[in-house]
């Protein structure tokens, strides 16, 4: 079934472990990767708005925060990206000067192979002189009827994971396709705003003023989801988050006097820490009542650049560990959870508890840590450690459609040198067996593991 | 204005993003795998017990702890692993099903090393319909009066460090071959319970009533485990342990009713930090009194996953720093610390102190960090950073003898690739300049910082 | 004993460090670094004396701390590498033979490319055999006139920065060339030494009563810096630094009792840390109206090793996070920092943080991190995440002159390999693009950062 290299090297041992002589890896790297490319996606998680899922304009593209805030941080004034009412079309005319301080990042290959994927775009690069045309062009193009369909098709996505708002009517959409998640970070963090509770009154119809209601209302929200198909909850963590279960005494005063507030509340810090512990630890009974896993996103502090582009403020303190979430491990092994760590040395620490507790997932490669040098530290690693049923590869965490092409390329890339080198050249496997390995990770593992179909 | 390799392969999008090829250089890296692999061992830790050393069939192997916490992890029951009174053969037919799921892992790959090394397995995988012919086949083998000596030769070991309790009496067994080495964790962190000064009262014949009574049932102890061969005296720490001083004042009145207690004794925290430092200073006197150096391995957190399995619930906080052994390292000029770290990413702070303090030695790659992605990179920063007389390459840290094989040969390939790429490749060194640093790592250190022979 | 390549590109130097011959994609590599080689410098950090700024003798050379740090560490006594009153060849004789130790490491290949590159060194090593014969002829060669202008030529240095101290007169050298560099770490961390106040009073004639008088005093050093030509301001800060805005109100007390006292002052922690603050604050303060960036480099923690060799008692603690300087870096947009980081594993932090931030700077590669296999994880990471515009490839760190060639050249090594594997193959880009890429990193930024020329 597999191929091995019959060494006449006898003398070092059974011939099964000797690293096959590799003349031309790199065709062997292009044939797993031109193969990884043929598998057919179901994206575990993205900000796609499924009612506007496909871009409209290069502007929908080069709005994307990475675009705007590395523009913003090579020395772009915020106010000319976001000026009030200025066109698609003119902050394109705008961003693109910028683009040259910014060609070896890894997000400008992304926009690249947009154009050259979807655009036919036949430049090596986007500048002043040839943008004009490629917007003209691309926007006829992205005005077809079938566009989001076509987009589909060619980056081979079947199914695209959504992030929610709690109070997100869920309709209008084929929620088998653009699959909802709820997104649960404005109850546990921001339950403080009386828009937060007005939302919440609205979404459930509860009336809250106790423990108990606050826990019904809760409730409401994942019979909501789970009837229109959620496959996963989802929050985003920061980096001094320690969970704890609270008990209802700890909680009932402030809850009751926030709910009776008609404005924003203002917390004690010790009084901010039971709230949000209370809420996320009952989301996570809600969890395990539902069967719905929940996607734990580790390590980010919000506005800590407060000049910075939309979306482009949030930064980390790497001083943070998985052992903050021992007593969550241990009070929920029924709950699976995908963990995403935003500071890439959390990765080791991820290996070691997927490794060791059955409920935690590794998933992905988040937000700063999602370029190819971390991903290839971070997948070689997993792969050695941790069981391969416990890893969902990679999602895109897209805004708009056209960016899983290049973003799972990019990991499809990473990945295949893995299986050439680590496991084809070093470890004697056959590159069928190589390639399965390649299909849980990028499909299967997504579908088990979401219960999807 | 760029050249691109005009590859045919159109279907997988355009030609830009074809990687192009390139070819070798693997033959000097297998050459020297295959000269590393020549070399004669002394493992500088494991977990052997001496009147047992060798695997008396599959059971023993599979019930490694990493096959039975990785299966665990991957989803099978501990009640199903760990049941009571189940067979050897019933626990392999069990997990044998499982282990599909961690194919990937690198600890599967030393299974199927020693399938294939020892017994001489002929297929790729252990599966549900192959493992009970080798399971017979391998319990005859290993039955013969000579397994353990076929083991030892095959894997070239010629010396194994243990991990001895203090209170073993070292007796029936070759000490020069099997070298005791003295292991400390439950006098520094477990006095409080009535067994383990039962057991040191036991040992010692010395009735502990006071710090100065405390301190010669120590020296007993060191007396013994010298007399006995012992070449090093170990500890595992917590991410927390910050050794200071601490003086017999401190500590008098705690040890005094904790030793007068007949049962288990209730430390206040600040109790327990005084005993344990003041355990483990008393114990480093007593290693420059002997001259044995102190293997410290540091970062485990015990029990962190309540419902694991046996061995397999300890994890770590990588919020730990070797700055906290600032004062400890300044004490003791004259004891040698061959030093492991349990988070990789501690590995670069063990570089740079084994950089500057000459009492620091990095000491192999110690279990959740005993990955190939982690080896190599670890491996990589010593050699360029740390005179290479401060370095022991690796230990197996194995349960059973048959580990050392596939243990210490993963090791090796590591080290080939870095001998051949950053030495002889990127520095024009000989092959034979390369081989004799291999040689300092995998033998020679061990020898002169043991003080063996 | 070795073999070398014979290589005919004797302009990049002695045949010995050309790395053999590795079949094709090799070449490229190859060739990319070549053309590297050929690159102009202005090192942006350095501690070069420009009254005496080559070696004049090989002890000049091996003491540089990494020597004579690695031998202490490897067993060589402190006392006879420091003994007062031996000549500098006495110190090399007794340093040689402790080098065999330390052959591994790469700053041991610095040694040897300067023996090679700049003295015709014939050997692969330095020896107790053929030191001596070394150490007369290059004794020779350094007493020659032109010694420092033949270095500089050789290295293809334009521009080396300086590390003044705030007292330094910056008088009798060509501060175009040798550009002026602020030190502060004195200013900030040792005000309470009445031999800094004094020193303060000496160099800019103000009679500190005040933080009033203290922030004219601060003035005038900048005064005085920016009128020789200083293009930048410096300091290495301790991990646990985490600078806040701090009120005249705050610190008027203690700084008018401080500079009252005719001695040394003790700080409470609290006062040291207003202090501290305070100055910091205005240093940036005056960075912001002279337009001077300021360097700063995080992590150190000074005298960790208290019986170490001079400038080898330094470490640090790896629990350290640029969230720290949050605070700072809202409050100075008009200030760029290009921030060093001591401990490897926080390079992912500042890949982000220069992602993010206009201000932020990613600035080479910083003692303990200014390994091969750190700059390459480094650089690989930055180069796919922060502007081109914003990242200073590397700085030499040196005391004399003939360490910018090797060190510099290790970085051209691995900035090369990256060139060739990430840019030219894996993303189709030209050899001329990559090495674009590589000017901008090894001059251009460096004249746009500072504002040279």
């Amino acid at each position: 079934m597999e191929e091995f290299e019959r060494s006449t090297l006898k003398s070092v041992g059974h011939p099964r472990f000797i690293p096959k002589a590799k003349p031309v890896s790199e065709n062997l790297e292009r044939r797993l990767w031109q193969e990884l490319e043929q598998i057919a996606l179901i994206d575990p998680h993205s900000h796609i708005n499924p009612h506007a899922a496909a871009s409209k304009n290069l502007g929908d593209i080069l709005g994307y925060h990475y675009y705007t805030e590395l523009a913003h941080s090579a020395g772009f004034p915020r106010e000319l990206i976001e000026q009030e009412g200025i066109t698609p079309k003119e902050k394109v005319r705008r961003l693109v000067p910028e683009l040259k301080k910014i060609r070896n990042t890894y997000q400008y290959r992304w926009l690249m192979e947009i154009c050259w994927d979807f655009f036919g775009f036949e430049s090596s690069d986007l500048t002043e002189s040839n943008w004009e045309a490629l917007y003209d062009a691309s926007e006829q193009q992205m005005a077809s009827s079938d566009w989001e369909q076509k987009v589909l098709t060619q980056s081979r996505l079947e199914g695209v994971f959504l992030t929610n708002d709690f109070d997100d009517p869920l309709t209008g959409f084929d929620t088998q396709f653009y699959i909802p998640c709820l997104r649960t970070d404005d109850l546990v963090f921001h339950l403080s705003l009386h828009k937060t509770r007005q939302r919440l009154a609205q979404a459930t119809g509860v009336e809250v003023t106790s423990s108990n209601t606050l826990r019904q209302a809760l409730g409401k929200l994942f019979d909501h989801f789970c009837a229109h198909g959620a496959k996963a909850c989802a929050i985003s963590l920061p980096p001094d988050f320690a969970p704890e279960p609270v008990t209802d005494a700890d909680i009932a005063q402030v809850v009751e006097k926030m709910f009776a507030s008609s404005s924003d509340y203002d917390l004690t810090n010790e009084q901010r820490r039971l709230v949000s512990n209370y809420v996320f630890w009952k989301l996570t009974e809600f969890c395990a009542d539902h069967g719905l896993p929940f996607d734990l996103m580790i390590g980010v502090n919000r506005g800590v650049y407060q000049a910075g582009v939309y979306q482009g403020r949030d930064l980390y303190d790497r001083r943070t560990s998985l052992f903050q979430y021992k007593s969550l491990l241990n009070a929920f092994p029924q709950v699976t959870f995908p963990i995403s760590v935003l500071d890439h040395t959390a990765n080791p620490e991820l290996v070691s508890y997927a490794w060791i507790f059955p409920n935690v997932v590794v998933n992905g490669h988040w937000w700063y840590s999602n370029l190819p040098a971390y991903i290839h530290a971070d997948c070689q690693s997993r792969l050695q450690g941790v069981p391969i049923s416990k890893q969902i590869g990679y999602y895109s965490d897209m805004y708009k459609l056209e960016f899983a092409l290049p973003k799972f390329r990019m990991y499809r890339k990473v990945l295949s040198k893995i299986l050439a080198q680590d496991f084809v050249q070093d470890r004697g496997w056959s590159e069928e067996q190589a390639l399965r390995l390649g299909q849980e990770l990028l499909r299967g593992n997504v579908e088990r593991i979401f219960k999807i179909g």
